[in-house]
């Protein structure tokens, strides 16, 4: 067993502890993305998500929906940044028992991945390992001025999301635990689970036009996300509203689930978390709704 | 058992075929570094290289060494290519068992790989793997008409190595065999599998000198390498000196190896391949013995 204080946050604080920082980084470590200062005010950005088999890949998914999905995985930290990716590396370990056919699956969602998003696959690495993983590297361009951050939120901003929650979670809990649903509903949760989309024209959209002031994905499960903004802005949050899907709504009412937990610590549901000016939100949510 | 078709060739091969190709990137898919285009003779400049425990890391490799080593593996990929990496990622697939002095030797091992030649690193991922996993992701800027590439060998070119062959792995069958070797023997052959160095300082000096006709680097042996660049280019080599180690020429004397074999099928060292064009090389090597 791992010890309990060894979760993510603190593996990741372990290492951050033992790097000597580099000077003048336009973003803190252990945002969505990283980059560095190209001169002009431009800045190169960059992101990396690993997607392993036995932690992210439910049974039945199969090797083109999990490159693809890993490629959605790390677009949508460029989407919450509001940042264009343009060439992905991937590092790929493949147990020994894979086979051409599985091989060619994962090139196929790679390539998916990448176009449905306007990027390219440009090089990356193999290496075998004890079960699946898929590593991909994202490389796009930015402004100082127009990259958005974790960092930025003030009292009395408004707090929105791209989308709704609970289908991702709910469907893994229906793979899982054989739960109630019609067809209808089992399309729309399995999609989720098989086929998440990351909101990059919604992310490019609220970079663009200006006021948003603070911004973070949902990977992680809504209620992480608005943690992490809550501790770096030093701001607490009100939800009016339950972002939850009316799919997820029913499958709650069907399985006697709480959809306050499926909405709030569910994860692995692409959408962007982002405080607004509250001067800038009529203009932005006019702009948004126009493009997407 | 994994069918003999699927080695690492085939698995890079059935990929790329399902890729729809980026336009106009400056160095082709498979060469040690990706690469697009920023304008005005600019090239963002890219590499990954994914590092498996049970893969790359010999027994009695502590964390440290292994991170350090992930790290060296990419940045041998930009030194082949001549080009100084400013920014690594790193994602980081850690096991259950992983132990809060297990991450901090990551930690070290990660920087001290960065900081020896240059770089920072700057971000990343975590997550949950059964075995340690290591990728890193090196990013830096080079010129159009600087960067090293595989393509350009002619014939007449005059091949060179940044070093001797033969420690890491005879250093491998060291640990592995439980052969004969003193105690200077020994450490050096152990030295070249836990701590190996990338020619960074040299790749630096290959490309500012000029007359590089194409280079490689030799993580995966010396002779896949030259079967590469000959491939690649067309041509083919006449080795007149066995580039061996005097180390590695008393080990196999002693324990009976050949030492042709440790030169040209070993693996896991980090030096660079190039062929240089026959005016250029005076001055070149007199460049690089200044330097190096």
């Amino acid at each position: 067993m791992r010890p309990t204080e060894l979760n993510e946050n603190t593996v990741i604080d372990t290492i951050v502890r033992k790097l000597d920082k580099m000077p003048n980084v336009p973003i803190s470590f252990g945002d969505d993305v990283s980059a560095i200062h190209l001169g002009g005010g431009k800045l190169a950005v960059l992101a990396s998500d690993m997607l392993v088999q036995s932690t992210d890949v439910p049974k039945n998914m199969s090797h083109l929906q999990a490159a693809r999905k890993a490629v959605v995985m790390m677009i949508s930290d460029f989407a919450s940044k509001g940042v264009q990716p343009l060439a992905i590396l991937t590092s790929i370990g493949l147990p020994r028992t894979a086979t051409l056919k599985e091989v060619e699956g994962i090139g196929e969602g790679l390539n998916k991945g990448a176009r449905e998003y306007g990027a390219h696959l440009i090089g990356g690495d193999t290496n075998e390992t004890n079960e699946v993983v898929i590593d991909c590297l994202g490389f796009g361009l930015s402004e100082d001025r127009k990259i958005l951050t974790r960092k930025g939120a003030h009292p009395n901003d408004i707090l929105i999301t791209t989308g709704l929650f609970g289908n991702a979670p709910a469907g893994l809990r229906l793979l899982l635990e054989g739960l109630k649903a019609d067809k209808h509903i089992r399309n729309d949760l399995l999609a989720a689970v098989y086929e998440p989309k990351a909101r990059l024209r919604e992310g490019l959209e609220l970079a663009n036009g200006g006021g948003v002031t603070s911004s973070i994905d949902s990977s992680d499960g809504l209620a992480r996300s608005l943690a992490e903004l809550s501790k770096i802005n030093k701001v607490g949050f009100e939800v009016n509203t339950l972002p939850v899907t009316s799919t997820t709504k029913k499958f709650t009412t069907l399985n006697k689930l709480s959809e306050f937990d499926l909405v709030f610590y569910g994860g692995e549901e692409y959408e962007i978390i982002a405080t607004i000016a509250p001067n800038s939100w009529n203009r932005l949510q006019r702009r948004i709704e126009k493009v997407c």
